[in-house]
């Protein structure tokens, strides 16, 4: 079985991977329209890429730092896979930064040419694909590779739990996240190391990318539309390129690596709780477990050929309507339906001949973590509920950010009564947003915990993130939409088009409200299933477990050191989110008197006669980015890891949970507060 | 020892409450100043007066229907002390506001005839001690009467526990938060019901108060300074008798009841942890266990004690030095250094005779959860860690709030490029400055266990608050000299007599943003406390507790339901805050509407010649407040008893501890974001 499986992983993998650079060159092969637009969109491709490879160098530099100190503490298996999860992850990121720079402007030139919203819906939509099929795509590619070059084959595994057993160290397979705990050199070790570098990666696109993003937006917003009075990317205003290399470099490269890591999480710490349970030699049915180890990543697979045909059903027809909500929807839905359908199918080959007595009694899966209340199905019902639980999520996200609905327009009614209300309001809806997704997530945790235990909150989990193919590739079509509104209005073209660009943008929005909704409700749902796998992983030895049942799977919060843990966990997002804040806004000022010094200096530029120094702009956002990035990242990097090296294992897992409750909390509140704002 | 005990215990809270009546005398009958004066002054006691007594109809209807359902599903006795609980509450706050709306006019004309800064201080202070002394004596009269009427003798907890043995239900003392679970009349379901009263006052008082004076607030200021340009306090803006009137609903006998609410929880939970080690007699040695019993409550008795001493140090010099933060700060001292004495001496007192061997080895204390490590002196110095991490955490608050450190100027520095950096700026401060309280509070927590075990947090709690009085006492002189600024411009006085109040004002600024810390950090560490008492109520019978030792105590943060429980439990207090943000925002946009109304349509009001309407601005904000104030207050008492019946005691420990978690959190950052913004 093995074999066939992993080449379904395999082919699904390399199918997205052609479809995005089929997608990629259609996309490049067309014109970008006059020499006005083209010297604007190259600007814009040329501030990213400088960025990019400043940013490179860092990594680069950190990653080696990182992977040698994987190697000497654990394991050269581990340095390696690590080395691959951020290779991965930069490549998926790098590709669709860069077409998202070659989009830009041909979703601007098919506006121009077509005046027909769902001609160029159909171009933006094509870049953004290529993200979106990336990140999926390079995921699974470097997952196969781990599990193809180390440890893969279940005979792999059973000799390392032979040779364990004969070492009489049955125990030692263990420590996710404090890697110098112990030595052994184990499938777990390996694949958590690939995720590791998949976060690595996550953590510097999206530190760097927001900080410049944000530095470049709030600079521009700032003196142009408030001070000086004129239109957002109004080519007079200095910062308006880099806030168009910001989106390209924040909002596509960070969302794509960002739910890259949460994906590459979801399906591996399923994998390592069924690899732990088989290592510790719970199950006496190996080939029971064997399924529960191969059947996260092949339902990935699974999700990424449901999303190659979710997107190919909007790109492939001639004609699509004008409602783009609707278009992206519809894609969305196809591929969240097929991703179900092959759940089931999925679920049936695997768990199928264990149906009724055998998977659903204790006997065979006689550990609660793993038993399947519901037969063969449960996996599948799991999956489902993960992926109905993300839809949900989104839609609340929509509720709460959306112009359609009240809670929006009240901020609007608010801001009559002046700013410090429209501010209030706004804080309000954030922080009341955040009971429905909460308990919405709540109620997935338990029912799908009810269906198939600890195994189950881990598919679902999966099954939130299965369809990100076009999850990500919707989110990224909203960035390409709003640089290309950029480039009409800095190319003096006619407003007609910024009209069709402009209705593309604030469908994004909506769309990238949804998007956050999805990425928290994922990485949440991972990070618990991450840490319950983590906490097996160091739990107590085989005959303890099988006679504690769940309980041997146990954090007691109430023990005063992991206590004291979750409280100053608790405080690291915030603590974190502040870091960034300032940051943003130390590089903001600067651009703030960037724009404000060359409004005052450069003669005829607010009358439009001369155009501005882009370039300073651009320096100025990209080495505070990359300036203020370092701090933040060292302390993410080294903090638990010290942690752990100085109070245990107990106070990093109280750290843990704090830290995921309150990052909850506070991309919630943020995520909506923001969106409100945006749209009111 | 008893009896002896507790006269000392009921001898503070007299001399707390005598001197707090000699204050509220000699403070009543100082001379009100002006004719107009006087009839601002009147305006802002009778507008207090009438939205308290609106306030109580509501209060008193809700606590009955409380009581009624205590004593249904719990018991009369406990009933009876929920009642007592609230009567002591909201007789400190009432009568702690009332000497407010007398001394503010008093302060004022004190500055008018003296122009002496150390003079007019004292006044205030005289003044804001009625409500400290009050918030103590009210708080430990009320225990008392709990012990001495219900279950206070040692003799009637050895009959209940006699009793228990017989019926064999060893296990039955239990459930503090979930009181219908289970039937059983005993001290604990008693002294809980008391600390419940205070709790409900405190809810009422808070959320009412608050969003009265924040809706009057941000009405008064939205159109008086930011649209008419017209100062602070200007007699011509309409909401500026409502916000003053704010400042003493909200201000004074909110915060009054809030801290009084976490000195009983902090003396109460400690006991409890004493009585339910008793009753699952896990000790063999009655004698030790009795004076675990009785150490909080006497210690809180030495802390009033202290306290009166600490505010008498202050009132009875002739004259004050012209610096208020000097002698506000000295009176701090003296009551922190006192309380530290007068636990060092109990501790010996109640401990001593079983120093050396006896009190730190396991043998005399079997029991992990109360072991003493360092012999007779531990539980004297986890007060004292209590007593030191309270004021760090101040001190904290007062480097990210006050305007001499960089964290303030910072903000100040922001806003010369916009309100939007202004705005990104403070809430970068906020987020940044959870961290190190959280970490003052980790040690605190983790040093205290070392120490002394669980009851050595509980003990750490109780030492935090030992200083009540004196920390609310400082903490109201702030709204009073707030107050005081008020009349002072309104009454057209000299503006000599304005710069007077503003520095007592200001200094008052940074005194509330410390108490602010001090409240976080002990509600905190009392909820914290409150929460192991709880489980260990609910925990494991006699026999696995002296087995398992700590681990009896302990809350699987990793099963579902109460992993679920935790995420909609972090959820909790963000709804909470946004409703209540909500209800001030919409009382304040009514407001907002109301003065510009006055502003246009009454004639000559801006240019002086006619006073407006100000008791419309007081009924709005008066029914705001009533009205918004309902669902709020219905959530937060009916959830964890609905949620408990429905899923049960895991669920309700971890809405408990995620509610826990994230306020913290969202007070902390809230907390110094606020105070740095009005600072800067």
């Amino acid at each position: 079985m093995p074999s066939a499986i992993l080449l379904v992983v395999l082919g699904a993998a390399v199918a997205a991977l052609l479809y995005a650079a089929v997608n990629f060159f259609r996309v490049k092969k067309l014109e970008e329209g006059t020499d006005r637009m083209k010297e604007i969109a190259s600007a814009i491709r040329i501030g990213a890429k400088a960025f990019v490879n400043y940013e490179l160098k860092l990594i680069v530099a950190v990653a080696l730092i990182v992977a040698a100190v994987i190697a000497l503490l654990v394991s050269w298996q581990a340095a390696i896979a690590f080395l691959l999860g951020a290779a991965m992850s930069e490549c998926a990121g790098y590709v669709g930064m860069k077409i998202a720079t070659y989009a830009n402007v041909r979703v601007t030139n098919r506006a121009r040419q077509t005046k027909n919203l769902g001609s160029t819906l159909k171009v933006a939509f094509r870049g953004g694909s290529v993200m979106g099929l990336c990140v999926g795509g390079f995921a699974l590619l470097g997952i196969f590779i781990v599990y193809m070059v180390f440890g893969l084959g279940l005979g792999q595994i059973e000799d390392i739990v032979g040779k364990a057993h004969e070492a009489g160290r049955q125990n030692s397979i263990l420590h996710l996240i404090v890697p110098a705990y112990n030595l052994p050199t184990t499938f777990t070790m390996t694949i958590s190391g690939y995720a590791l570098g998949c976060s690595i990666i996550a953590l510097f696109n999206r530190v760097g990318g927001g900080i410049y993003t944000k530095a470049a937006d709030m600079g521009a917003d700032s003196v142009g539309k408030t001070e000086a009075h004129i239109p957002e990317d109004d080519p007079r205003n200095p910062a308006t390129i880099a806030d168009n290399v910001g989106d390209n470099v924040g909002d596509v490269a960070g969302l794509g690596s960002d739910l890259l890591e949460s994906y590459v999480s979801a399906i591996l710490s399923s994998a390592i709780l069924a690899a732990e349970l088989f290592a510790k030699n719970v199950f006496k049915n190996a080939e029971l477990l064997r399924s529960m180890l191969y059947f996260p990543v092949v339902l990935a697979g699974v999700g990424i050929i449901a999303c190659v045909l979710g997107i190919a059903s909007l790109l492939v027809r001639k004609k699509l309507s004008d409602d783009p909500h609707k278009e992206l929807n519809l894609a969305t839905w196809i591929s969240a339906g097929l991703a179900i359908v092959g759940a089931f199918a999925l679920s049936y080959l695997f768990f199928g001949k264990y149906s009724g007595a055998e998977a659903g009694v204790p006997g065979v899966s006689v550990f609660d973590t793993v038993e399947f209340k519901a037969g063969w199905v449960s996996p599948a019902v799991t999956a489902a509920i993960g992926i109905v639980a993300g839809i949900v999520i989104g839609i609340i996200a929509e509720f709460y950010t959306s112009y359609d609905y009240r809670p929006t327009t009240l901020i609007s009614e608010a801001s009559v009564d002046g700013p410090a209300l429209t501010i209030t309001q706004g804080l309000a809806l954030g922080m009341r947003s955040c009971m429905y997704p909460c308990a919405v997530l709540g109620i997935a945790i338990y029912s799908s915990y009810l269906v198939a235990g600890m195994y189950g909150i881990a598919i679902a989990a999966l099954g939130m993130l299965s369809f990100v193919a076009t999850t990500v590739s919707v989110d990224t079509y909203g960035p390409i939409s709003d640089n290309a509104g950029g480039i009409a209005e800095m190319s003096f073209l006619d407003p007609e088009v910024r009209a069709i660009t402009d209705k593309l943008d604030s469908v994004g929005n909506t769309t990238a409200a949804i998007g956050k909704g999805f990425a928290i409700g994922s990485a949440a749902l991972a990070t618990m299933s991450m840490m319950s796998s983590y906490l097996f992983a160091t739990s107590k030895p085989v005959e303890d477990i099988v006679k504690g049942a769940l309980d041997s799977i146990s954090l007691n919060i109430i023990k005063p050191l992991t206590l004291a843990g979750a409280i100053i966990g608790a405080a690291l997002p915030f603590m974190f989110s502040g870091m960034l804040i300032d940051a943003v806004a130390k590089a903001a000022r600067k651009m703030v008197d960037e724009v404000r010094r060359q409004f005052a200096e450069i003669k005829g530029l607010l009358e439009g006669k001369v155009l501005p120094d882009y370039k300073t702009c651009i320096e100025i956002s990209s080495q505070g980015a990359l300036r203020e990035m370092r701090t933040p990242a060292v302390i993410a990097i080294a903090f638990p890891v010290i942690c752990g090296f100085l109070f245990g294992a107990e106070f990093v897992a109280g750290i843990l949970l704090g830290a995921t409750i309150s990052a909850i909390m506070l991309a919630i509140f943020t995520g909506n507060a923001g969106g409100a704002w945006d749209n009111a």
